[in-house]
Protein backbone atom coordinates (compact mmCIF):
# COMPACT_ATOMS: atom_id res chain seq x y z
CA UNK A 1 0.00 0.00 0.00
CA UNK A 2 1.63 3.21 -1.27
CA UNK A 3 1.67 5.88 0.96
CA UNK A 4 0.31 9.08 -0.08
CA UNK A 5 2.98 12.45 -0.49
CA UNK A 6 2.90 14.85 2.89
CA UNK A 7 1.79 18.27 2.47
CA UNK A 8 5.87 19.24 2.33
CA UNK A 9 6.18 16.77 -0.73
CA UNK A 10 2.72 18.22 -2.58
CA UNK A 11 4.75 21.75 -1.91
CA UNK A 12 8.25 20.31 -3.24
CA UNK A 13 6.75 19.15 -6.74
CA UNK A 14 3.92 21.24 -7.15
CA UNK A 15 2.31 23.94 -4.40
CA UNK A 16 5.59 25.99 -4.06
CA UNK A 17 7.78 24.43 -6.79
CA UNK A 18 8.72 27.35 -8.94
CA UNK A 19 10.23 27.71 -12.26
CA UNK A 20 13.81 28.84 -12.15
CA UNK A 21 15.44 31.71 -13.84
CA UNK A 22 18.95 31.83 -12.13
CA UNK A 23 20.41 29.75 -9.55
CA UNK A 24 22.59 30.24 -6.90
CA UNK A 25 26.01 30.82 -7.55
CA UNK A 26 26.94 27.86 -5.30
CA UNK A 27 24.87 25.55 -6.82
CA UNK A 28 26.23 22.44 -8.44
CA UNK A 29 24.50 19.35 -10.05
CA UNK A 30 26.76 16.09 -10.23
CA UNK A 31 26.33 13.52 -12.69
CA UNK A 32 25.86 11.33 -9.94
CA UNK A 33 22.67 13.73 -9.36
CA UNK A 34 21.60 13.42 -13.38
CA UNK A 35 21.58 9.81 -13.18
CA UNK A 36 19.39 10.00 -9.84
CA UNK A 37 17.06 12.33 -11.52
CA UNK A 38 17.16 9.91 -14.62
CA UNK A 39 16.35 6.85 -12.34
CA UNK A 40 12.87 8.19 -11.25
CA UNK A 41 12.18 9.74 -14.66
CA UNK A 42 12.62 6.05 -16.10
CA UNK A 43 9.94 4.69 -13.99
CA UNK A 44 7.43 7.10 -15.39
CA UNK A 45 4.50 5.25 -17.17
CA UNK A 46 4.87 5.57 -21.29
CA UNK A 47 2.45 3.87 -24.04
CA UNK A 48 3.86 0.48 -24.12
CA UNK A 49 6.87 1.22 -22.33
CA UNK A 50 8.12 3.44 -25.35
CA UNK A 51 10.68 5.38 -23.83
CA UNK A 52 11.02 7.76 -27.11
CA UNK A 53 12.68 10.68 -24.83
CA UNK A 54 16.58 10.88 -25.51
CA UNK A 55 18.06 13.44 -23.07
CA UNK A 56 21.56 15.03 -23.88
CA UNK A 57 22.97 16.67 -20.64
CA UNK A 58 25.47 19.69 -20.80
CA UNK A 59 27.44 20.45 -17.80
CA UNK A 60 30.66 22.23 -18.79
CA UNK A 61 31.00 25.41 -19.66
CA UNK A 62 31.58 24.09 -23.68
CA UNK A 63 28.23 22.15 -23.39
CA UNK A 64 26.25 25.08 -22.61
CA UNK A 65 28.17 27.09 -24.80
CA UNK A 66 26.67 24.94 -27.38
CA UNK A 67 23.34 24.50 -26.42
CA UNK A 68 23.08 28.22 -25.56
CA UNK A 69 23.91 29.29 -29.23
CA UNK A 70 20.72 28.29 -30.29
CA UNK A 71 18.20 29.60 -27.53
CA UNK A 72 16.33 32.93 -27.95
CA UNK A 73 16.38 35.78 -26.19
CA UNK A 74 17.54 35.90 -22.67
CA UNK A 75 17.51 31.64 -22.88
CA UNK A 76 20.41 31.83 -23.61
CA UNK A 77 22.52 33.70 -20.64
CA UNK A 78 20.39 31.84 -18.43
CA UNK A 79 21.77 28.14 -19.90
CA UNK A 80 25.20 29.29 -19.79
CA UNK A 81 24.64 30.47 -16.33
CA UNK A 82 22.97 27.17 -14.96
CA UNK A 83 24.93 24.53 -13.51
CA UNK A 84 23.12 22.01 -15.87
CA UNK A 85 21.22 21.96 -18.46
CA UNK A 86 19.37 19.23 -20.91
CA UNK A 87 17.64 18.85 -24.25
CA UNK A 88 14.44 16.83 -23.57
CA UNK A 89 15.05 14.58 -27.41
CA UNK A 90 12.76 12.45 -28.78
CA UNK A 91 13.63 9.61 -30.95
CA UNK A 92 10.80 9.46 -33.92
CA UNK A 93 11.88 5.34 -34.35
CA UNK A 94 11.53 4.70 -30.95
CA UNK A 95 9.38 1.85 -32.35
CA UNK A 96 12.54 -0.23 -33.12
CA UNK A 97 13.47 -0.04 -29.67
CA UNK A 98 9.91 -2.35 -28.38
CA UNK A 99 10.71 -5.89 -28.88
CA UNK A 100 12.86 -5.47 -25.50
CA UNK A 101 11.02 -2.45 -23.87
CA UNK A 102 7.47 -4.39 -24.33
CA UNK A 103 8.27 -8.04 -24.32
CA UNK A 104 4.65 -8.71 -23.32
CA UNK A 105 3.30 -8.48 -26.47
CA UNK A 106 6.49 -9.25 -29.43
CA UNK A 107 4.38 -7.58 -32.13
CA UNK A 108 4.57 -3.49 -30.82
CA UNK A 109 7.18 -2.86 -33.52
CA UNK A 110 4.23 -3.01 -36.30
CA UNK A 111 1.47 -1.11 -34.53
CA UNK A 112 3.74 2.44 -35.56
CA UNK A 113 3.79 1.58 -39.17
CA UNK A 114 3.24 5.48 -40.14
CA UNK A 115 5.84 8.31 -39.27
CA UNK A 116 3.45 11.07 -38.79
CA UNK A 117 2.13 9.01 -36.20
CA UNK A 118 5.06 8.30 -34.55
CA UNK A 119 5.78 11.50 -34.52
CA UNK A 120 2.70 12.67 -32.42
CA UNK A 121 3.72 9.69 -29.89
CA UNK A 122 6.97 10.70 -29.46
CA UNK A 123 6.01 14.28 -28.85
CA UNK A 124 2.97 12.96 -26.57
CA UNK A 125 5.13 10.19 -24.59
CA UNK A 126 8.82 12.47 -24.65
CA UNK A 127 6.61 15.10 -22.93
CA UNK A 128 5.35 13.20 -20.70
CA UNK A 129 8.88 11.70 -19.87
CA UNK A 130 9.81 15.62 -19.64
CA UNK A 131 6.95 16.52 -17.05
CA UNK A 132 8.27 13.06 -15.25
CA UNK A 133 12.08 15.17 -15.56
CA UNK A 134 10.77 18.49 -13.81
CA UNK A 135 9.16 16.44 -11.17
CA UNK A 136 12.01 14.14 -10.24
CA UNK A 137 14.36 16.57 -10.39
CA UNK A 138 11.74 18.86 -7.72
CA UNK A 139 11.13 16.11 -5.29
CA UNK A 140 15.12 15.05 -5.31
CA UNK A 141 15.81 18.85 -4.23
CA UNK A 142 16.42 20.98 -7.62
CA UNK A 143 14.74 23.68 -9.58
CA UNK A 144 14.39 23.24 -13.29
CA UNK A 145 13.99 26.25 -15.70
CA UNK A 146 12.10 24.06 -18.73
CA UNK A 147 12.05 26.28 -21.93
CA UNK A 148 10.49 26.15 -25.85
CA UNK A 149 12.61 29.56 -26.75
CA UNK A 150 14.70 28.10 -28.74
CA UNK A 151 15.84 27.24 -32.88
CA UNK A 152 14.96 24.04 -32.88
CA UNK A 153 16.41 23.11 -36.23
CA UNK A 154 19.51 24.98 -35.81
CA UNK A 155 20.01 22.45 -32.73
CA UNK A 156 18.64 19.37 -34.33
CA UNK A 157 21.61 20.03 -37.07
CA UNK A 158 24.06 20.68 -34.14
CA UNK A 159 23.44 17.85 -31.88
CA UNK A 160 21.38 14.73 -33.78
CA UNK A 161 22.89 15.31 -37.35
CA UNK A 162 24.24 11.53 -37.16
CA UNK A 163 20.62 10.63 -36.21
CA UNK A 164 17.99 12.18 -38.04
CA UNK A 165 14.91 10.59 -36.59
CA UNK A 166 15.82 12.30 -33.00
CA UNK A 167 14.43 15.39 -32.77
CA UNK A 168 14.45 18.31 -29.69
CA UNK A 169 11.15 18.51 -28.08
CA UNK A 170 11.98 21.17 -25.17
CA UNK A 171 15.00 22.62 -23.41
CA UNK A 172 15.12 22.93 -19.52
CA UNK A 173 18.08 24.33 -16.91
CA UNK A 174 18.31 22.74 -13.58
CA UNK A 175 20.43 23.55 -9.95
CA UNK A 176 19.32 25.45 -6.76
CA UNK A 177 17.47 28.66 -7.83
CA UNK A 178 18.01 32.20 -6.93
CA UNK A 179 14.97 33.10 -4.68
CA UNK A 180 15.50 36.79 -6.75
CA UNK A 181 15.09 35.69 -9.73
CA UNK A 182 11.19 33.88 -9.98
CA UNK A 183 8.40 35.43 -11.46
CA UNK A 184 5.77 36.42 -9.71
CA UNK A 185 3.06 33.37 -9.96
CA UNK A 186 0.72 33.34 -13.02
CA UNK A 187 -2.88 33.13 -12.61
CA UNK A 188 -4.02 29.68 -12.08
CA UNK A 189 -7.84 28.25 -13.18
CA UNK A 190 -10.65 27.52 -11.12
CA UNK A 191 -11.54 24.16 -11.61
CA UNK A 192 -14.39 25.23 -13.81
CA UNK A 193 -12.46 27.10 -15.94
CA UNK A 194 -11.19 24.11 -18.34
CA UNK A 195 -13.28 20.92 -16.53
CA UNK A 196 -16.20 19.56 -17.03
CA UNK A 197 -17.92 15.87 -15.72
CA UNK A 198 -20.10 13.91 -18.43
CA UNK B 1 13.19 25.73 1.50
CA UNK B 2 11.38 22.93 0.41
CA UNK B 3 11.71 19.50 2.03
CA UNK B 4 12.98 16.78 -0.76
CA UNK B 5 10.57 13.73 -1.15
CA UNK B 6 11.15 10.84 1.31
CA UNK B 7 12.06 7.14 -0.23
CA UNK B 8 8.13 6.23 0.39
CA UNK B 9 7.27 9.44 -1.58
CA UNK B 10 9.66 8.82 -4.38
CA UNK B 11 7.46 5.14 -4.47
CA UNK B 12 4.73 6.63 -4.27
CA UNK B 13 4.81 9.03 -7.70
CA UNK B 14 7.49 6.79 -9.27
CA UNK B 15 9.13 3.28 -8.28
CA UNK B 16 6.64 1.85 -6.80
CA UNK B 17 3.85 3.34 -8.59
CA UNK B 18 2.58 0.84 -11.29
CA UNK B 19 0.15 1.42 -14.41
CA UNK B 20 -3.51 -0.03 -13.19
CA UNK B 21 -5.70 -2.37 -15.05
CA UNK B 22 -8.64 -2.76 -12.91
CA UNK B 23 -9.47 -1.73 -10.17
CA UNK B 24 -11.03 -2.93 -6.36
CA UNK B 25 -14.94 -3.10 -6.20
CA UNK B 26 -14.44 -0.71 -3.11
CA UNK B 27 -12.49 2.11 -4.52
CA UNK B 28 -14.38 5.25 -4.82
CA UNK B 29 -12.97 8.64 -6.82
CA UNK B 30 -15.03 11.51 -5.74
CA UNK B 31 -15.66 14.98 -7.24
CA UNK B 32 -13.81 16.17 -4.60
CA UNK B 33 -10.63 13.91 -5.27
CA UNK B 34 -11.05 14.97 -8.68
CA UNK B 35 -10.45 18.67 -7.69
CA UNK B 36 -8.27 18.13 -5.39
CA UNK B 37 -6.48 15.97 -8.49
CA UNK B 38 -7.02 19.28 -10.26
CA UNK B 39 -5.52 21.74 -7.83
CA UNK B 40 -1.99 20.06 -7.91
CA UNK B 41 -2.56 19.77 -11.82
CA UNK B 42 -2.49 23.13 -12.61
CA UNK B 43 0.66 24.35 -10.84
CA UNK B 44 3.05 22.43 -12.68
CA UNK B 45 4.33 24.54 -15.08
CA UNK B 46 3.94 24.76 -18.97
CA UNK B 47 5.54 27.31 -21.64
CA UNK B 48 3.92 30.69 -21.00
CA UNK B 49 1.16 29.36 -18.46
CA UNK B 50 -0.43 28.35 -21.72
CA UNK B 51 -2.77 25.23 -19.66
CA UNK B 52 -3.89 24.00 -23.06
CA UNK B 53 -5.21 20.55 -21.36
CA UNK B 54 -8.80 20.40 -21.08
CA UNK B 55 -10.17 17.99 -19.11
CA UNK B 56 -13.51 16.04 -19.19
CA UNK B 57 -14.21 13.59 -16.21
CA UNK B 58 -16.88 10.44 -16.73
CA UNK B 59 -17.63 9.62 -13.20
CA UNK B 60 -21.11 7.79 -13.72
CA UNK B 61 -21.78 4.85 -15.70
CA UNK B 62 -23.38 6.35 -18.32
CA UNK B 63 -20.43 8.80 -18.64
CA UNK B 64 -17.86 6.09 -19.04
CA UNK B 65 -20.13 3.95 -21.50
CA UNK B 66 -19.99 6.70 -23.75
CA UNK B 67 -16.42 6.91 -23.75
CA UNK B 68 -15.74 3.53 -23.59
CA UNK B 69 -17.66 3.42 -26.92
CA UNK B 70 -14.68 4.87 -28.26
CA UNK B 71 -12.07 2.83 -26.78
CA UNK B 72 -10.39 -0.24 -28.58
CA UNK B 73 -9.79 -3.75 -27.42
CA UNK B 74 -10.14 -4.50 -23.74
CA UNK B 75 -9.78 -0.72 -22.93
CA UNK B 76 -13.34 -0.30 -23.14
CA UNK B 77 -13.92 -3.04 -20.27
CA UNK B 78 -11.21 -0.92 -18.41
CA UNK B 79 -12.81 2.45 -18.51
CA UNK B 80 -17.03 0.89 -17.68
CA UNK B 81 -15.55 -0.72 -14.68
CA UNK B 82 -13.29 1.82 -13.36
CA UNK B 83 -14.24 4.21 -10.35
CA UNK B 84 -13.50 7.20 -12.95
CA UNK B 85 -12.06 8.68 -16.22
CA UNK B 86 -10.86 10.86 -17.37
CA UNK B 87 -10.27 12.86 -20.66
CA UNK B 88 -6.90 14.52 -21.02
CA UNK B 89 -7.92 16.77 -23.99
CA UNK B 90 -6.30 20.11 -25.26
CA UNK B 91 -7.74 23.59 -26.97
CA UNK B 92 -5.65 24.44 -30.09
CA UNK B 93 -6.58 27.55 -29.87
CA UNK B 94 -5.00 27.67 -26.09
CA UNK B 95 -3.45 31.57 -27.34
CA UNK B 96 -6.83 32.98 -26.72
CA UNK B 97 -6.64 32.48 -22.67
CA UNK B 98 -2.97 33.97 -22.68
CA UNK B 99 -4.13 37.49 -21.75
CA UNK B 100 -4.84 36.34 -18.60
CA UNK B 101 -2.85 33.31 -18.00
CA UNK B 102 0.11 35.01 -18.90
CA UNK B 103 -0.28 38.72 -17.59
CA UNK B 104 3.95 39.18 -17.57
CA UNK B 105 3.60 40.39 -21.56
CA UNK B 106 0.14 40.69 -23.03
CA UNK B 107 1.41 40.22 -26.27
CA UNK B 108 1.67 36.46 -25.67
CA UNK B 109 -1.49 35.94 -27.47
CA UNK B 110 0.12 36.95 -30.42
CA UNK B 111 3.42 34.75 -30.22
CA UNK B 112 1.52 31.88 -31.67
CA UNK B 113 0.09 32.85 -35.02
CA UNK B 114 0.62 29.76 -36.69
CA UNK B 115 -2.30 26.90 -36.45
CA UNK B 116 0.58 24.03 -36.98
CA UNK B 117 3.10 25.58 -34.17
CA UNK B 118 -0.34 25.71 -31.83
CA UNK B 119 -1.12 22.34 -32.36
CA UNK B 120 2.65 20.96 -31.43
CA UNK B 121 2.94 23.29 -28.33
CA UNK B 122 -0.97 22.24 -27.25
CA UNK B 123 0.37 18.55 -27.41
CA UNK B 124 3.43 19.38 -25.77
CA UNK B 125 2.21 21.36 -22.88
CA UNK B 126 -1.19 18.99 -22.31
CA UNK B 127 1.15 15.61 -22.55
CA UNK B 128 2.94 17.43 -19.26
CA UNK B 129 -0.25 18.45 -17.74
CA UNK B 130 -1.51 15.08 -18.43
CA UNK B 131 1.99 13.83 -16.89
CA UNK B 132 1.43 15.78 -13.63
CA UNK B 133 -2.55 14.33 -13.66
CA UNK B 134 -0.72 10.65 -13.33
CA UNK B 135 1.53 12.11 -10.81
CA UNK B 136 -0.86 13.98 -8.67
CA UNK B 137 -3.00 10.87 -8.59
CA UNK B 138 -0.52 8.89 -7.07
CA UNK B 139 0.57 11.44 -4.61
CA UNK B 140 -2.78 11.84 -3.79
CA UNK B 141 -3.36 7.68 -3.30
CA UNK B 142 -4.84 7.05 -6.49
CA UNK B 143 -3.87 4.48 -8.70
CA UNK B 144 -3.66 5.59 -12.95
CA UNK B 145 -4.85 3.68 -15.84
CA UNK B 146 -3.35 6.00 -18.96
CA UNK B 147 -4.47 4.75 -22.59
CA UNK B 148 -4.02 5.66 -26.07
CA UNK B 149 -5.90 2.80 -27.24
CA UNK B 150 -8.88 5.12 -28.81
CA UNK B 151 -11.06 6.13 -32.18
CA UNK B 152 -9.89 10.01 -31.87
CA UNK B 153 -11.87 11.02 -34.38
CA UNK B 154 -15.54 8.76 -32.94
CA UNK B 155 -14.35 10.54 -29.59
CA UNK B 156 -13.60 14.11 -30.86
CA UNK B 157 -16.64 14.37 -32.83
CA UNK B 158 -19.12 12.66 -29.52
CA UNK B 159 -17.16 14.65 -27.31
CA UNK B 160 -16.16 18.30 -28.56
CA UNK B 161 -18.31 18.83 -31.43
CA UNK B 162 -18.90 22.28 -29.94
CA UNK B 163 -15.56 23.18 -29.42
CA UNK B 164 -14.21 22.14 -32.57
CA UNK B 165 -10.54 23.61 -31.41
CA UNK B 166 -10.33 20.69 -28.59
CA UNK B 167 -8.68 17.56 -29.81
CA UNK B 168 -8.29 14.77 -27.44
CA UNK B 169 -4.86 13.82 -26.30
CA UNK B 170 -5.28 10.54 -24.36
CA UNK B 171 -7.59 9.14 -22.09
CA UNK B 172 -6.64 7.68 -18.08
CA UNK B 173 -8.59 5.66 -15.52
CA UNK B 174 -8.51 6.35 -12.09
CA UNK B 175 -9.15 4.45 -8.83
CA UNK B 176 -7.34 2.10 -6.31
CA UNK B 177 -5.82 -0.68 -8.47
CA UNK B 178 -7.08 -4.64 -8.15
CA UNK B 179 -2.98 -5.29 -6.76
CA UNK B 180 -3.59 -8.56 -8.94
CA UNK B 181 -4.95 -6.41 -12.40
CA UNK B 182 -0.98 -4.96 -12.75
CA UNK B 183 1.39 -6.60 -15.15
CA UNK B 184 4.61 -7.24 -14.88
CA UNK B 185 7.08 -4.36 -15.02
CA UNK B 186 8.47 -3.53 -18.45
CA UNK B 187 12.26 -3.62 -18.33
CA UNK B 188 13.50 0.07 -17.83
CA UNK B 189 17.05 1.12 -19.67
CA UNK B 190 20.32 2.17 -17.80
CA UNK B 191 21.03 5.66 -17.99
CA UNK B 192 23.50 4.99 -20.59
CA UNK B 193 21.13 3.59 -23.29
CA UNK B 194 19.45 6.51 -23.83
CA UNK B 195 21.07 9.64 -22.02
CA UNK B 196 24.66 11.40 -23.38
CA UNK B 197 26.23 13.43 -21.93
CA UNK B 198 27.88 16.61 -24.41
Amino acid sequence: MAENLSEAGLDTIFRTARTANTYRPDSVVTHDDIRAIYDLVKMGPTSANMQPARFVWLTDAAGKARLAAHASGSNAEKIKAAPAAVIVAMDTNFHEQLPWLFPHDPTAKHWFPDAAAREIAALRNSSLQGAYLIVAARALGFDVGPMSGFDQGALDADFFAATPAVKSNFVATIGHADPASIFDRSPRPDFETFNTFA
